[in-house]
């Protein structure tokens, strides 16, 4: 189902990636769409908000992200798992992943990298910083477009390698407790 | 409760950090043990095994960590998330943390820090990486020494802002499903 997100403060992305999602990347290189899963990634500034992923240098989308120089990362809950997998199991060459997976590819407002319509939150990404690519196979982006379905607690995935996955749980209010400085 | 740790292969302890856990961070400078928590973190490599953490320059745990080049990162579970909200509020001048919050200071094997007894997994670190602190705050640590505790689900804890905390929650084993590669 393709959910229907809105545009969302960009200073306010890291309530939806500090928590350590596995995230869909989506991006075109050469006319065609790709997607691969992601799960190395962090916060690394909140304005502008600056996004650091590790992608392997033997990953096959690492050069087609690399020079297509923008992607979007979204965000897939529980529900999506299937398609998860099998982007997960599938390789660069493989053909096209909407169409294999039945995810939707949504035009973005500032990137040619499609959002996937059926993932709760899509970010859009330019490279700010390629520097560390050959050295560590960190990519940092700046994130300048943010879109997020109206979810409470959204039911993302999280991996804990060898094949399990955990699926977040409950969420605790603790706004009360903290100082407003510390939130 | 201090819990039971096991040495613990370094090539695998991605399986407790790439979920995105809140951790605690400890460090000792000057002779004086600190802790404070994190969330802004990623893999970087299995091996050796590297680990990147952003500390924002104006915590005032920064310079200690720098200065020490070492630390210990720690992963608390649900159970201790009065001890995590305390030192989310606290300061680096408040005094001892350890002694504030009734967690256990245990000796490391590579390093100064402390391993705090009551989380279900400890890495020792090292500085591996220091190039990229002043530009993005990043410290990029190699993992020297690994002790868990051998729980099935680990119940951690993962930060949604606004002092919402996200529970782990359910796993899901789809080990038969991926490409042995891929896992």
């Amino acid at each position: 189902m393709i959910l229907d997100k809105k545009e969302y403060p960009l200073g306010d992305v890291r309530r939806h990636l500090e928590t350590g999602p596995i995230v869909l990347v989506t991006s075109v290189a050469g006319g065609r769409p790709n997607i691969m899963t992601m799960g190395w990634h962090m916060m690394m500034q909140f304005e502008p908000a600056l996004f650091g992923c590790y992608i392997w240098e033997g990953n096959r989308s690492h050069a087609m992200i690399r020079s297509a120089r923008e992607c979007a990362i979204n965000i897939p809950t529980v529900d999506l798992i299937d398609a998860v997998v099998a982007i997960g199991n599938s390789h660069a060459e493989d053909g096209d992943k909407f169409a294999a997976t039945g995810l939707s590819a949504i035009a973005a407002r500032h990137v040619t990298a499609p959002l996937i319509g059926e993932c709760y939150a899509s970010f859009e990404c330019r490279l700010y910083d390629d520097s560390l690519i050959d050295d560590y196979g960190l990519f940092i982006w700046e994130i300048v477009g943010a879109h997020v379905a109206d979810i409470e607690a959204p039911r993302t995935l999280h991996y804990r390698g060898q094949g399990r996955l955990m699926v977040a749980g409950d969420e605790i209010d603790l706004s009360t407790r903290f100082r407003p400085e510390n939130l």
